[in-house]
């Protein structure tokens, strides 16, 4: 297979069918989605029995435990993808919404519209659920998608393109409108990220190896998510009760998720009365504590810190943690060792929560809530395509909004300009 | 000199400076641009003399006329420099500003809060009028600047900058919030563009040719601004006088504006009445009809366009003229020669001008208005430091908020995810 042959005849296809879906209708949109969730569940069987081909490949191939977890689907998992294609559809379409028209003093009355980014390429590890998820998203934005799955989910991404491709047809909409990369050739995704003609952003949801590598050699712009290194800062005004519950939450509640904190920073003049109940709360959970020199005197289990440490996205049980001066301290270290992804201060003091606000240079700033609320679903926007490091176009959870811009209408009665 | 050590340098202080122009208050900021007005004034006659010193060495070097112009500084020009830095501050402040906060069932308040981007670099050839305007606006936005200009006005951004940094100092900011690339080599672009750490956004002002060589080398998200091939359209239910009226208006008010109208397309059933008074309108203002051969029926003086032409932002008194047989034609005319800057509809129709609105994929769609209107002051926005035909963060003209993003806010009592 010519694979520079193929990548571009998909960018012309999905350019092509981008005019088209652009201008689709919310009810054609959303009809497609309930069909696209109706054959899911009925093709159920069909479905498992095609990750089932992709598993013993996968297990043939000695691929990691982790990895399995994520490929594998189950009769509930399928499910779930279906109503999550169904509950696309009763979001609200954002396509030709048009905001803020106002007169000028021309006499003409300017506004903007939200349209669709045009084609979408979106490239991420051997999830099958994403592809059901990220067509969703795609279509009900009024975007073309060219979608790239890891490999090993093959068999099973072919069969949800099949259906998505069935269900855009049933209603009339362009079946190109979603394609699936069909070839593990991962030249082609080298050539995915440098169509410039054919694809407008490029959307990678996977490990921060993946994204780097993709940063690195992108010529389309790109939405990206790099890692989540997230803080809580414990502030020397700081409510005890509640600085056990959030750090709780937001470490021990799912050691895997982005929005998990990895650090923690303990305002000095209050070391000695959280640090102990903050600690013991940790050690019952089984997380290991590596702290600064003053972390551990008030907490004996701990193991010191190295610099490393605090730089690092840990995914795990395991937590560092430092004591600092005050807010200062904590907000330059934030910006400094974190990752820009979401960080919580706890306090009852209005001055110093205005402060984190506007200081920590993060897509999400907290106060008093656990940085595990750092999501498409808890934030309202229904579902997201994933969550934004950056600070181009897109910052945090990016939701069907994040896949669209604004244009410029301008209404006039025959104004020319003087 | 060493440029990537230099330009290393510019960027580290950049990204230092940034810090502390993001937080800086309405107040600073507006007293620092009263204070760069004010000095910008006082030194008019050395602001003239640097000038005199490049355009001497430009002469000597054989610039051709209209980059002389660009590059001249007058009195007049000069006072309007001050004057338009004064008027950015009376822009409202971005930064800061929290909307849509918003209650959400688990009891915490999610928003947006605008925040800026960080460290803007600006490209811009040898127009020393920009430097001010550049400066005043990231200034505003509370971003940092790296400025690079034409190395023909190395002289007069030179005294520009020191000015600026006067004025930074004298309110007690950073003076490295905003810097002059110091240098001629054209090595330090190459630098500029590519330091991810350093720099968050690249904004290039200048030639197709420029922006389009930046684009290929840059690793720095860049709002482009590529050509400005705009298009009228008159529908076959345009009114005959507006039709005359926003033609002349988009296509000879200013001939090398990007906004300025270089391609006409004419409804078959109107062809008759409109195409000679349209053309006899031309002529008496010089614009030379580059036209189909249906076109050519209805305009005698009309020469016959070629393919090319229909893709060509002329920026002279040359328009080129199709006769299309409706509405689709046009759209898809616009859509596939256009540069997706500005398109303008006449027509009474309701259905035609929401279609036009809708499916033009351009930054600015208009209904009975002239092209010319696209443009920050006309939009409202005060100032603009470019104008975007990309569809990522920003399209269209771009103002100040052009120069933020949002952040998430989550105002909490104590929650955690359940």
């Amino acid at each position: 297979m010519d694979i520079q042959q193929y990548m571009t005849t998909i960018g012309v296809q999905a350019r092509e069918a981008s005019r088209h879906i652009a201008r689709a209708d919310t009810r054609a949109k959303n009809n497609a989605l309930n069909t696209l969730a109706n054959a899911i569940r009925r093709d159920s069987s069909a479905l498992l029995e095609a990750n089932q081909r992709d598993l013993e490949s996968a297990r043939a191939a000695g691929l990691e435990s982790a990895m399995i977890d994520r490929l594998t689907l189950t009769e509930k998992s399928v499910a779930a993808m279906a109503d999550g294609v169904d509950q696309v559809a009763t979001l609200p379409d954002p396509v030709g919404e048009i905001t803020d028209l106002k007169f000028r003093p021309s006499g003409i009355q300017v506004g903007r519209m939200r349209v669709p980014l045009g084609v979408i390429g979106i490239i991420y590890e051997a999830r099958p659920n994403v592809t059901a998820d990220a067509a969703a998203l795609c279509l009900k934005s009024g975007n073309a998608a060219i979608l790239r799955g890891g490999s090993e989910a093959i068999h099973c991404n072919r069969a949800i393109a099949a259906l998505v491709q069935e269900a855009l047809a049933a209603v009339g909409l362009p079946p190109h409108a979603v394609q699936v990369v069909d070839t593990t050739d991962r030249a082609a995704v080298g050539q995915l990220i440098t169509m410039r003609e054919y694809v407008d952003v490029i959307v990678p949801r996977g490990g921060k190896g993946l994204i780097a590598r993709l940063l690195a050699e992108s010529r389309v712009p790109m939405i990206q998510h790099l890692d989540g290194n997230c803080h809580v800062y414990l502030d020397d005004e700081a409510d005890t009760a509640m600085s056990v519950r959030i750090v709780e939450n937001a470490k021990t509640q799912r050691y895997g998720t982005c929005n998990t904190t990895e650090s923690l920073l303990v305002a000095r003049s209050r070391a000695a009365e959280l640090l102990p109940p903050v600690a013991a709360m940790l050690a019952g959970k089984g997380v290991e504590i590596r702290g600064c020199a003053e972390t551990r005197e008030w907490a004996k289990s701990a193991v010191p810190a190295s610099e490393e440490d605090f730089a690092t996205e840990f995914l795990a049980p395991v937590i560092s943690v430092k004591v600092v001066a005050g807010l200062d301290e904590a907000i330059a270290h934030i910006n400094r060792y974190g990752s820009h992804h979401t960080d919580t201060i706890v306090t009852e003091n209005y001055s110093k929560a205005l402060r984190f606000l506007r200081e920590v240079d993060s897509a999400s700033v907290m106060v008093n809530a656990s940085t595990r609320f750092a999501d498409g679903f808890e934030y309202g926007l229904g579902a997201e395509i994933g969550i934004s490091t950056d600070k181009i176009h897109a910052r945090g959870p990016v939701g069907l909004e994040g896949l669209t811009s604004q244009k410029w209408v301008v209404l006039g009665t025959g104004q020319v300009r003087q």
